[in-house]
């Protein structure tokens, strides 16, 4: 509707609401069971409903929104766009089009010059998958549990949570295998850098066992994102890089969460100064603002395809609306130094606030991350370190995170929650000053979860 | 960049297209071997380059722009909702998620009043596949050949066109079947009625050989589009949603193309007075001023979902932005009688032209279509039906489709070819006046066609 919106009120809050029930179909719910929160605005780091009440988003809503609500300079520049040139083809050549790919190829690393645009990340792993194939000519790929790529049926079939299991086709050649991850290790190592040796041990016996002719890529998100945000130890994706290249595997690193701020670099792979042949991003590269997503390309994967058509396409693909907000948005990331931001934030506010937490808390198992990306593993105890509710809960089971997320909302702090784990990823703008007033708002409701420990 | 664009010349237009090939990986292409043309700005029924070309663009694009280049009041919608609210999570419930949800299910046949969006078709495809699996049970789809569904992994196993072959995964459940095709008729059929008969007769074989039990879905394109634009005969569809019901299987219809006034009317399933269990959109619901597509649901189906939880969904389902432009476009197509439009555009000016011609060309085999969604199936020669160029041809082999294509262009038309057709697929919003005009330019370049039958 272009007509002016009607005044927030709790009425028209509860006619939004009816109106959703009516006829929107929610990604990930039983529909019957949903109560979705009607939206009335949002700016920076707030959102806020017809009721009243605002909410400090400690989610970026699905770690999406890297520069905040509302921008004006990315909303400017989606006018601006709008009012020049909506759509185009994709086998065409539009300025904002080439731009936004000049600007992240000259942020991607190495060699990862080539941009192929998507409207966000399942279609990103999707055609990274098939570039890797057809560079290849191998069928199978490897990729870790504790992880997530997408719902898209090679994307879901990637990852390794349970979200794939009613999408699960087990022959879509994909095999998982596990990562490193020290405080639930998989491989009973003591210290970070057992945990990476045999990490990287367990991933070449894989390898030989499944066969390296076979195999196409190796995809990991660089941090895994939702399934919990465990940042590998140094010496683990140098050693998967090591690993692929003895193997001629493509190597992929899944950026779509963590790519473009969200850990205090512009890529998360600038920690660890690795470069993949393949990387897939969405989400911060243009906070969500207009659907978007896309591979940065190697060259060498790139000229595969310089005489041999790539198979793969859509409708959108380099979208120019999507185009100039991601555009506006490397720009303004750049001139305000958000990235920066987010890793100053997440050293001196965040990190050590959660730690602090910690150690108040018999509920906070452990905290992990940096820059705007961060979470605390919940637990019944911190000697078993059994987590505060089974994997994969729902219902009752879940009670202790539901009763977390609720006292977090009663607060004002909207939390991303996952399993047993709560998770600090606010817009990479953030202030010291909001951050603080959220941390407090958790450390509160973390009382919550206390109150289920052992 | 928010910066005034700079003024249209041919020296701006190459650094463009320069720009475009430092970093742009585009779809369907060798990457090395095109030669994009760099769009400057685009206006109802035309675009135009840097070099005072103008084109009046008969592909809408890829068959998208429905409303036209730049329509005013989609454009305002866009920065209006811009300056609102550009994003936010599928979760809740947003004033423009719901109006645009209530506007497409008042317009979908029958019962189909839930809609799941998603960023684009190829993901409404993937979901409908979901959906109808989970509401099943059942592992396997049918699909035909002369098909396209997108390209991720599950659409592109249903696609029946060569873009599939690189990416196909011969255990994916899919199985080709044959549709109706008269001209080309695989049933050696002799009129409508009998290729009708003799198709649904090999659809129940097929059904019958691959197990009934085991079928979740057929999917079909109401009217086929990029494949041919085969309007299916009087009953097949009928017979189809008969054969699904007998055998509970999910009739999935793709109007990812063929829907939103393409054909005259809101959804091409309204001309065959069939309502499927699940209908996929995407282009035509916003011309594709914003990435937008989605699933129309059955009261049936959705049930399915009421206290079992969907597991599907995206970061940008329900995109506040995509969904404004929507809710715009819906409008003014209502208001503009945009869908009567291509109506009577088609019976008055575009089928009679076409028709003509096909006496004057010995290269039109074939007209076929209704509203703003026709071809012609060109060919060496009118006895045998030989195509024009071979099926899936390249270089050599498809020149005189690439010369066909030149042609067009030398003369301001913007052609949509495929393999060994013309598609007149303008913007429902043309006039007369501008129809006729391109018709004339068509008439005019397919006297190259001509030179090359026997």
């Amino acid at each position: 509707m272009t007509t002016t919106p009607p005044a927030p009120s709790a009425a028209t809050g509860a006619a939004v609401k009816a109106a959703d029930r009516a006829h929107v179909f929610h990604s990930w719910s039983a529909q019957g069971l949903i109560d979705p929160l009607p939206v009335a605005g949002a700016e920076g780091s707030y959102f806020w409903d017809y009721d009243g009440n605002r909410y400090l988003d400690f989610s970026s809503q699905l770690v999406n929104t890297n520069i905040g609500h509302q921008h004006p300079k990315v909303v400017a520049a989606v006018q601006e766009q709008a009012a020049k040139l909506c759509t185009i083809a994709p086998g065409f050549a539009v300025d904002v089009r080439s731009e936004a790919a000049r600007l992240i190829a000259e942020r991607t690393p190495g060699d990862l010059d080539k941009i192929f645009f998507t409207n966000g990340g399942a279609e990103a792993v999707e055609n990274a998958v098939r570039m890797a194939r057809l560079h290849t000519g191998r069928p199978k790929v490897l990729s870790a549990y504790r992880s997530y790529h997408g719902a898209t049926a090679a994307a879901i079939n990637l990852t390794g949570d349970p979200r794939r299991w009613p999408s699960d086709t087990a022959s879509a050649g994909v095999v998982h295998f596990w990562g490193p991850f020290l405080y639930r290790s998989p491989f009973h190592a003591e210290n970070e850098a057992q945990e990476c040796e045999r990490a990287l041990a367990h991933l070449e016996q894989t390898i030989a066992f499944e066969g390296p002719q076979s195999i196409a890529a190796i995809v990991l998100e660089t941090i895994p994102g939702t399934a919990g945000i465990m940042v590998p130890p140094p010496g683990y994706l140098a050693g998967v890089r090591e690993i692929c290249d003895r193997h001629g595997i493509v190597f992929v690193l899944d950026e779509v969460m963590a790519g473009f701020g969200r850990t205090g670099h512009w890529f998360a792979a600038d920690h660890f100064g690795v470069t993949p042949d393949l990387l897939t991003f969405a989400k911060g590269v243009n906070s969500g603002y207009v659907p978007l997503g896309g591979v940065a390309i190697s060259a060498e994967i790139a000229a595969t395809f310089e005489t041999r058509p790539y198979p793969g396409g859509l409708t959108y693909s380099g979208h120019p609306l999507a185009c100039a907000s991601a555009v506006a948005t490397i720009h303004a990331m750049a001139e305000e130094r958000i990235v920066e931001n987010a890793a100053e934030i997440g050293e001196t506010v965040i990190g050590p606030a959660l730690r602090a937490m910690a150690e108040r808390h018999p509920s906070v198992g452990e905290v992990r991350g940096l820059g705007a990306f961060w979470a605390l593993d919940l637990v019944r105890d911190k000697e078993t370190r059994e987590p505060l509710v089974p994997y994969n809960a729902s219902g009752a089971d879940n009670a202790p995170m539901a009763e977390f997320a609720a006292a977090c909302k009663r607060g004002g702090l909207w939390p991303f929650v996952n399993m047993n784990r709560t998770h600090v990823v606010p817009a990479c703008t953030i202030t010291a000053a909001e951050a603080e007033k959220g941390l407090a708002l958790l450390d509160t409701a973390l009382d919550t979860a206390d109150a289920h420990t052992a």
